[in-house]
């Protein structure tokens, strides 16, 4: 386990061999072991292997290639639909259509998340988690016919690995832990928790490749910026709303 | 890793032993190797174990005893305060004062969490994750000092049991598995799927406790109630506006 977790890489490409049925299971079995609120388990996992499914799973996910590369698409969903059905079959009113139980259930649907990853890493299987589930999720409710009550929270692509990528960097611990209270970042800490990554080879060849100055602009004009969160939250937001979760 | 996975309880009772040093160092390294959104590591994690710290968390997490008796208590938080710090000391205008920027922060925040839960399982530590994190997020920025741009998302207690339960019950694979799209459940499948809940020995205890007709009415009647789901969904969600996470 310890070293499952210590040599986690996300995988980027895959070989087309499928995943036995066997070791699908034992992941999605390992999946559903992981803590849940009241053991309410408030979500769902869909398994997408169709091809057809998944090359529209692949423009919702702006078309990164691993999604057709790879064998199996595991997406996670915050689900309060059969909960919501047991309860009303069982003489009983269910008052989760808020946006603290939208949150709870994508509690449950991401630590369940994070157990398939690790039992898939542990078999020799490599994973990538794909963020742009919340910038779509309206395409991927559409996509894998979610109801109402179920939102997209992540998606796992999962399949024997392609590449042999090497560890990816960190902050130092300290940059991340705190003691008893939040002490909060000095420019000189962050000076400090930052000067390895500021100074990183890869980060020289991705300022000139990018023509800026700074990582940190990377990270503001290229890749999350401003107009594009605003654009994917409010979308998202919508896409809560919509499924039943009121605010 | 399986074998830790698939033993995984909830620990209710813990002894007073402390963690060594060594191996709560293990465990924060092994949250710090989860996946993150872009590797921005945008999630922190307080570690308390301050008697007097403690007693304020108790009272926010309804007073579960627990918080009291376990060695450690690990608050994992959403935080852009570090990333935005650094942004503008290296001349980026950080724009993740939106609510998908929240959401990517507690997911980063949960994916750690699972890492450190399993690890520390793995090492013969109990935990317990305190759902009230979310309920009572306000009274915990207060406590543990969290600046603008961070925001409590789960909790982690963590310490030697001083208790053997056994494994809890899980609904059967189908009932939270879809295959290729989402099949919505009918009115049979919910009474299949929640069968063996529904008669169990522990839920027939329960129902002469609480003298209610069915399981379903004790997590809408007495645990999970529209009341409280309402009051506490707006408390959370006025917790992130009021912490810079516009919506």
């Amino acid at each position: 386990m310890k070293e499952t977790i210590l040599n986690h890489r996300t995988i980027r490409k895959y070989k087309d061999d499928p995943i036995e049925k066997s070791l699908l299971s034992a992941i999605l079995t390992a999946a559903s072991r992981a803590s849940t609120t009241g053991n309410m388990q408030v979500y769902s996992i869909i398994v997408t292997t169709n091809k057809a499914i998944k090359e529209k799973l692949w423009e919702a996910h702006f078309r990164q290639n691993m999604v057709l590369q790879a064998p199996v698409i595991l997406t996670f969903c915050a689900d309060f639909n059969r909960f919501n059905k047991w309860c009303r079959q069982r003489k009983a009113e269910p008052g989760y259509d808020n946006f603290l139980s939208f949150f709870t259930a994508a509690i449950d649907a991401l630590l369940a998340a994070q157990n398939a990853a690790l039992a898939a890493e542990e078999q020799g299987l490599g994973i990538c988690y794909l963020g742009t589930t919340t910038y779509n999720a309206d395409m991927i409710i559409d996509i894998l016919d979610l109801p109402s009550d179920v939102i997209p929270v992540t998606t796992l692509v999962v399949g024997y690995p392609d590449e042999s990528p090497g560890l990816t960097d960190r902050l130092p611990m300290e940059g991340i832990v705190h003691q008893e209270k939040y002490r909060d970042y000095e420019p000189a800490d962050i000076d400090r928790i930052y000067a390895e990554k500021d100074n990183s080879e890869l980060t020289q060849k991705l300022l000139q490749e990018n023509n800026l100055e700074t990582l940190a602009q990377i990270f503001t004009q290229k890749r999350y910026t401003k107009k594009d969160n605003e654009f994917f939250s409010q979308k998202l937001l919508e896409g809560i709303r919509k499924q039943g979760f009121g605010m």
